[in-house]
């Protein structure tokens, strides 16, 4: 007989929990009979004696199977996801996701909201009126059969266990374990029925995982569990230590992913949405090399056939597609400030950290889960890193409603841009990529 | 602000508490603002990454002033109480409690149960027709000044935050910490209202902490406690390796209790139960040196006076005072059975947990916190370390009233006797022995 205790006590002394035992204290959970804080002592066990890939693979299972395993075998062609941990300025799911759609791939795609200094998909999305991103799961089926793709947000049905283990990681400071996160997050993206996962795993400044090390870590952790349980994953880690692109917000990052659906705006921004849905098409069967996917995804912006996706998916969930065209149709702050520089030089960093918590402070992201934010607000950055700044050059425009956090914004702006003498090297955005073959 | 979270992740990374981080946890407890689940990962982080001396104090200080802090001040008289770790056939309580008293200490004693396979003085003074250990606080001073000696069991007023603690840890596998025990123990203990202590460390096979250098840092930690709060802690370390005395159970043993205080009974019992006293009224003032406080120890048992002292305590807590000079009126098993040795040797060991457990079996222990016991039944060693077992001789008295585990306990009873060629060294029974000085 399996009791809590016992399982509490052998990952306190480091040993390896069976899968048994693993699915005896998640499924305790619906079952009633694993008290919250049995299931907190044993997350502050496993945060400090850490878990194996065999234990991590079956919490992630079990996780997975508190609720339902969407059924996607009846809507033809293979079925990819990306997720990404989290960054500043990082919507390149509202561009890769049309892009790889448009190349064949079908993405159901299941995502989040920011969190401090992070933004997130749902939040921008939200941005475009009447955008519903709470889809039940059969909507969420038909339209991923009409359109190809569809974006919502998570479900209760959808791993029950982890919305109850994250609420009491949050509440127990046992958030920071890499088993933890790999298991969270596969649960949920294993959950929707997919074949195949890109991980885009931020590393640096504006991430969670600043370390190199770390990301690289939670990296194999998540290929591993994809691995263990017959799904192709690959995982790139990309550099997150300025913004990505030049909008931060939620409008005003719609706005920019438009702008490169049209193949323009920011080369950063487009080219890893570009690099990330090639690697979706790859993963999908639909290319024989990575050129060949990459060069799939880029015709899909120049034929307009992502643009004309993403247009197909705002109308499927409720939203104005009208805003395609015409972006002003998009919420806009009352004010717009710009800050000018009150020195010269090259632009050797810019904080993603900083800017993120500016963006933050002007009410475009979370405090708390249960802040309200304005979809109207954020900034746009006029100078990146390697970017020569003149004398009272504009470096950012902020987009203001409520003047309540403004000077601490500005000044975390300021603050943000660190000026040096000298060009600094062009760093490449992925520095790594991991792939778990599947046998 | 201090936030609970914060406090946890502190410890998780091994940093140390602040006094105010420890009374704020404690303090949230009836306040309603730390939640169990965060405790117990709090727990779990102190099992795993300890807490020093300052903690510890901190932990055992708010944990006291959880609750009532007992004035004893209108009572005149040293007041001094000793505390066992737990063993099997310990019931010193019952024996030097009269006599220290009979010495002229004031004992205002709180004990426990048993768990396990360990007994509990409550548990065996219940075994005296009449016998009341819940009084309440009013009648706990008056016993103490009528008397001299008071016993009763943990009220609800008395360090709250250790029984909602204790029951966390026991159901989240953070019971074995070292701090978190002194500070469970000491907390209590100088809520009594107490100006010393006396410890009785148990070490060996039938002890909770069986390994010798486990038991003196729980000795030294409760001795830096005592210091830090202006107590003076006197710890003896004494070997639980075998059971103490002869008999286990709880009507037994308060027989064999009243056998020492007619200064016969065992020699190990009535021994350990006279230094425990000595060190109580060393403790108290009252002799200038440990021999001299032993004389004083021994002549109460010579002069009855200790005897007597267990009668008026008796009487004072509405129990049956005829059982000191009539035994036979403490319930009796409906059978007894005496088990015959099959070989023949010296007892070279004689495994106190085994026996603790076969006891339990009978009926005389709890398996569970809320098993109920049955005072009557139990055993009697008639052999010990050292003594020779020749063909045939009885070697044990099972007293028995429920058939359901008598044959595992008779197994188990037969295999904690080791037989030997050679008598095995006497060993002493007290190990070390530890002071907290008092500045």
């Amino acid at each position: 007989m399996i009791r809590a205790v016992d399982v509490i006590r052998k990952k306190r002394e480091g040993e390896t929990l069976s899968t048994a035992e693993i699915n005896w204290m998640v499924e305790g959970i619906a079952r009633g009979d694993v008290a919250d804080y049995q299931w907190s002592a044993l997350l502050m066990a496993i945060l400090l004696q850490g878990m194996g890939p065999s234990e991590t693979a079956a919490l992630t299972n079990a996780m997975m199977r508190s609720g339902v395993v969407v059924d996607l075998s009846m809507i033809p062609g293979p079925k990819i996801d990306k997720h990404s941990t989290g960054g500043v300025g990082d919507q390149t799911s509202l561009i890769l996701a049309p892009i790889a759609a448009a190349a064949g791939v079908v993405v159901p795609m299941v995502s989040g909201r920011g969190l401090g200094h992070t933004g997130g998909t749902l939040d921008k999305l939200e941005s475009i009126p009447g955008f519903r991103v709470n889809l039940d799961l059969d909507r969420y089926r038909e339209v991923l059969r009409e359109t190809g793709l569809v974006m919502i947000g998570q479900t209760a049905e959808i791993a029950p266990a982890d919305g109850f283990l994250y609420a009491l990681r949050d509440a127990t400071a046992t958030v920071e374990s890499i088993p933890l996160i790999a298991a969270s997050i596969m649960s949920k993206k294993l959950a929707e029925g997919i074949d195949g996962l890109v991980l885009d795993v931020k590393t640096g400044d504006g991430a969670f995982m600043r370390a190199f090390e770390d990301s690289r870590l939670l990296a194999e952790t998540m290929c591993d569990i994809g691995r263990s349980m017959g799904k192709r994953v690959v995982a790139l880690i990309t550099r997150m230590d300025q913004p990505l692109g030049r909008a931060v917000g939620n409008a005003v990052e719609v706005a920019e992913s438009i702008e490169c659906l049209r193949n323009r705006g920011p080369a950063d921004l487009r080219g890893l949405s570009v690099e990330l849905a090639a690697e979706m098409v790859l993963l999908a069967g639909l290319a024989e090399t990575i050129d060949e996917a990459r060069d799939a995804c880029v015709r899909t912006l120049k034929d307009g056939s992502a643009l004309e996706r993403f247009r197909r998916l705002i109308a499927a969930q409720g939203g104005d597609e009208r805003v395609v065209d015409d972006p002003g149709l998009l919420p806009r702050a009352r004010r717009t400030i710009e800050l000018r520089s009150e020195r010269v030089g090259y632009v050797g960093g810019l904080s993603a950290r900083a800017i993120g918590m500016a963006t933050m402070l002007l009410g475009a992201g979370r405090a708390r889960v249960d802040s309200v934010i304005d979809p109207a607000v954020g900034l746009i950055l006029h100078k990146k890193v390697g970017d020569w700044v003149g004398d009272g050059e504009a470096i950012c425009t902020l987009h203001v409603n409520d003047e309540a956090g403004l000077d601490e914004a500005t000044a975390l702006v300021r603050g943000a841009f660190h000026l040096v003498n000298e060009a600094p090297e062009a760093q490449p955005l992925v520095v790594d990529r991991l792939e778990a073959d599947v046998p």
